[in-house]
């Protein structure tokens, strides 16, 4: 009899912890993911923009392609740059120093988009293809360039960011007139493969 | 003996659920959710966008940045568009009326892309700072403008919206010559952190 | 006592199997799905691009809508063509030939971000609406022209593609001087709803 209550206390335990893993695999449907937010990856990246102005051509690696009606492509537009589009190609480099060698390329485009207030929106990647890393991560969002820090979303990765997920905070490291401009990227991938 | 039968069917039905959970795990490769359809989180935003057209500066919302050849950046293209880029910064409203207290900013862009037939591809945020919501929504996708409704893609979120994604179904709730239309906004997420 | 030894058996097999269970679902906060990378659907596509280039109206597919301060619309910049922003809407078709009937559309944007190699950023949507697919599959991402085959993201999808994550292998099936290029696009679903 002592047995059999043993076997019965086993048994209880057992369809608990079903029960439990059921509701949770049940809950998928609607939330998928309960679970703790720590990133399954993170990395610290700097990324150099150094802006054409009609006389720096050696050393730019972006330029404005798309202004509004009262801009041109050689300066910034005014009203905090509303309608600007530039699209670049930067060196990426593990400190905030311009002349580290370049671990990787971040390309794409951004845009600022308030009139009021210096704002933009971002989408690009970061191109690896060295010995440590391989592949490629894409972001896409706003980038409310006047906050000390925020959050844009990495939509998307390949190579050995395969199908990553995530978030990029930016901080502005440095930024010079309207040349040159330095972003910290912490990257935080929550989902990898 | 009736308690060893007893023992005997709750471990059949223990075996029983093992099997179908494993089975659901292991499903997981190929098609990782197979599950129910209904959004985690819904809600509904009507956004408003006025377009720069050389006469409308205080107004404007959005503004031509880059349009094709034949094209210019106060006017649209004609041949239904095709070419225009458009940047924004867009209030939302909860309701369909534009002098709302505005509850968030549409920023990003869209380009009309077909010479015969109105349809626009856009990017985009959501952007809220307010005691209700704070954080961004980023979309991305093919607007199709004459469709009375169509989807498109929620690629990411930061804030309370962290690591969202679902998509979109627009429609458009009003439309003014080529300076004014409101885009309702259902937002239905099916990934919710 | 046979019995009793053969439930602790079946108990003891049990409950290894439900550590098991256990330890996978809680790796998910970290590492959600460590999984084979199998897809779970796969396609193959050919889409066209005819750009406009001052003479070819008629057959053109896209046009140049934005370029850097030395660059026209009518004609790729020079340096790898840096800083040209074009808009496509482009036939899909089964097979490699331009004739072939379209099955669908190739809709958004490419520009190109480098001065010293052609490669090129690319947000677009394929567009279907037959009998065989109905939705949309959004793509970003980088694509350097000069490799072979290069990877991008699939951000998103809605319709038969509803919530799709996965990427799509590129690779140039044909290129004419700066007018017409032909992608053959591998799409390679990993998540499936």
């Amino acid at each position: 009899m002592e047995t059999m209550k043993r076997v019965g206390i086993a048994l209880s335990i057992i369809i608990f912890v079903l029960v439990l893993l059921l509701s949770s695999t049940a809950a998928q449907g609607g939330k998928i993911r309960g679970r703790r937010r720590l990133p399954c990856k993170q990395m610290v990246f700097y990324f150099h923009d150094i802006l054409y102005n009609g006389k720096n051509a050696k050393n730019a690696t972006s330029a404005i392609v798309g202004a509004p009606a009262w801009g041109n492509r050689t300066a910034m537009a005014g009203q905090s740059n509303f309608g600007d589009l530039i699209i670049f190609d930067d060196p990426i480099t593990m400190d905030n120093n311009l002349h580290s060698t370049p671990v990787g390329r971040a390309q794409g485009f951004y845009f600022y988009d308030r009139k009021d207030v210096y704002t933009a929106w971002m989408g690009f990647s970061f191109v690896f293809n060295s010995t440590q890393h391989k592949g490629s991560i894409n972001f896409a969002g706003a980038n409310p360039v006047l906050n000390k820090t925020r959050d844009i979303s990495v939509i998307g990765g390949t190579g050995d960011f395969f199908m990553a997920r995530g978030l990029a905070t930016l901080m502005t490291d440095a930024f010079e007139d309207d040349v040159y401009f330095r972003l910290r990227t912490h990257v935080k991938l929550y989902e990898c493969w």
